[in-house]
């Protein structure tokens, strides 16, 4: 929600030199993206947007990133196309940092998404894990099981401040998650992040997926249960089973979920609501009040987490 | 530097029903300007800028700033033009603001202006006067010296605190500024705030003026001296006299300015210093750390103060 950092006209014009797509007209930060520097870039050929990553993103992941997003451009995915330099690679440097220029997509994120877009979400989402299953680089996910525990080490000391009783909670999921975590359910590429602000509309018209900075390998159906936390509670936090429902729909009408899929849907969600418990608890514990970066209360996710404990059978979600 | 309200598509869609510019296609939120929430909108016809006022500005105010901007745009000052709804008013309300839509302008700010550039911002500064001339509303400058006078008594008991010696400094001025303040120079419509981040160029070319929202009457000399503060010292906050005098000059071929005003103009440097000076330092220590409000150091402008109370002449400012 911010730019962390800023760019120079002639830092920016030698930029563009390394790339074919014109003069630049216009360029303005956008207050949106929780990790990197975004800029709305106008040329004498279109618009644009440039992105500055900053230290949260692993530099030696943007190949993965970049070439994920033009393989699935290819594959019938509309998704912004990282722009060629002049030298054919997708980096630069710009202003100390990794930099990169995409394609912009038109369209808009929804504040309230319908149910209609909630099947849309879910059909694009399988879209996806087709189109990437022949994509030939490799990324582990780094906010698997693994990675809760780290995160959950550094905010268990001051997590019952947050949320009076949340380290009883949270180490009573731990306990259940590492022990039932499924092994072997079919996987391959994921976005990992598909959120409302990732996935824009021309009214109902779902235009394009955006942010594929946490993209990696999982399992497919832990894509979906991301899914059913981002799009399918009321901002009181109330589960929205229509809309659950329209989601897996929208989602077996591209690729049919499995029996095994289908069973373990309760337990990837409360997994899903536990990763992003965590990374906003240990934001919220660890960033200063001054700082750029935006910190969500993790409260929503407490609430998201104790209603997938109580999920025993994937009707909840609405498959039969 | 920040969207202090966000805006949701059906807001947006019903707020866009009161326009003839077709419908949204895409709108994301611009981490520029630091008093009101701005969105770069897209829709069927083109580009917009739709801008939400916030409580720092007064919404009474409002129609003097969007008019000035039509009769200026009519007058040939190329800056961004209010769009008419269809009942021919310039106002709506959205998200429970007032708001309004205004053309996208090209171009873009230069965050290291050059000589040439600040000969180009003198120029159009002074076309601005004079297009402004017959502009029939009234506004009178908020932030002229009694205005200083109530952000002084509001800073004053810390301003030590931030630059030990500041009070007795500040003292001084005004005992000064009171005293000598100009009585009867030439005025009329001012920007009043034609900092480089409300410039914008294409190459060496002025492409447009924006942001109003500072717009009142004044001295047209005072107008002068804020640019000679905002354009004509590097970051290292010494003065470069080459670019007073290129932006001097600019002025000076389009409107030459008086003996009286020529004579006032360290005074008028001296004062608008310390107005951009108070309203940082209160800021600095009115605002809380965690707010999204972006808070400026106020030292850059203790230090142009301190420039200017040793200019006794024009010659200083490269007027001969």
């Amino acid at each position: 929600m911010a730019v962390y950092t800023d760019v120079n006209e002639e830092q920016l014009a030698r930029f563009l030199e390394e790339y074919k797509i014109g003069h630049v007209r216009s360029y303005k930060g956008i207050a949106e993206g929780s990790e990197n520097s975004n800029f709305l870039l106008r040329t004498d050929t279109g618009s644009y947007i440039l992105t500055l990553y900053e230290k949260r993103v692993d530099q030696s992941d943007l190949p993965f990133f970049l070439c994920l997003m033009q393989h699935l451009a290819r594959k019938g995915i509309t998704c912004p196309l990282p722009v060629e330099r002049r030298d054919r690679q997708l980096i630069g440097e710009l202003a100390g940092r990794p930099a990169a220029i995409i394609t912009f997509l038109e369209g808009m994120w929804m504040r309230h998404p319908t149910v209609a877009q909630c099947g849309e979400v879910g059909r694009e989402l399988a879209e996806l894990h087709l189109a990437g299953a022949d994509f030939p680089m490799h990324r582990a996910n780094a906010l698997a099981v693994d990675g809760w525990r780290t995160l959950w080490d550094g905010s268990r000391d001051r997590a019952d401040s947050v949320v009076p009783g949340l380290v009883a909670e949270v180490e009573a999921d731990f306990a259940v998650l590492e022990r039932d975590w499924p092994q072997d359910l079919p996987g391959g590429i994921i976005h990992a992040d598909l959120f409302p602000d990732n996935v824009f509309f021309l009214g109902d018209r779902l235009s394009g997926l955006i942010d594929f900075y946490f993209a990696c390998e999982d399992f497919y159906a832990y894509d979906v249960a991301v899914c059913l936390n981002a799009w399918c509670f009321e901002p009181d936090f109330s589960f929205n089973a229509a809309k659950a429902a329209a989601l897996t729909a929208g989602y077996q009408s591209v690729r049919p979920l499995s029996a095994a899929e289908q069973q373990a849907l309760p337990l990837l969600a409360r997994g899903s609501a536990l990763r992003f418990m965590l990374t906003r608890l240990y934001d919220w514990l660890t960033i200063p009040d001054g700082a750029l970066v935006q910190k969500r209360d993790p409260l929503e996710y407490v609430a998201k987490l104790r209603f997938h404990r109580g999920v025993t059978t994937p009707e909840a979600y609405g498959i039969s």
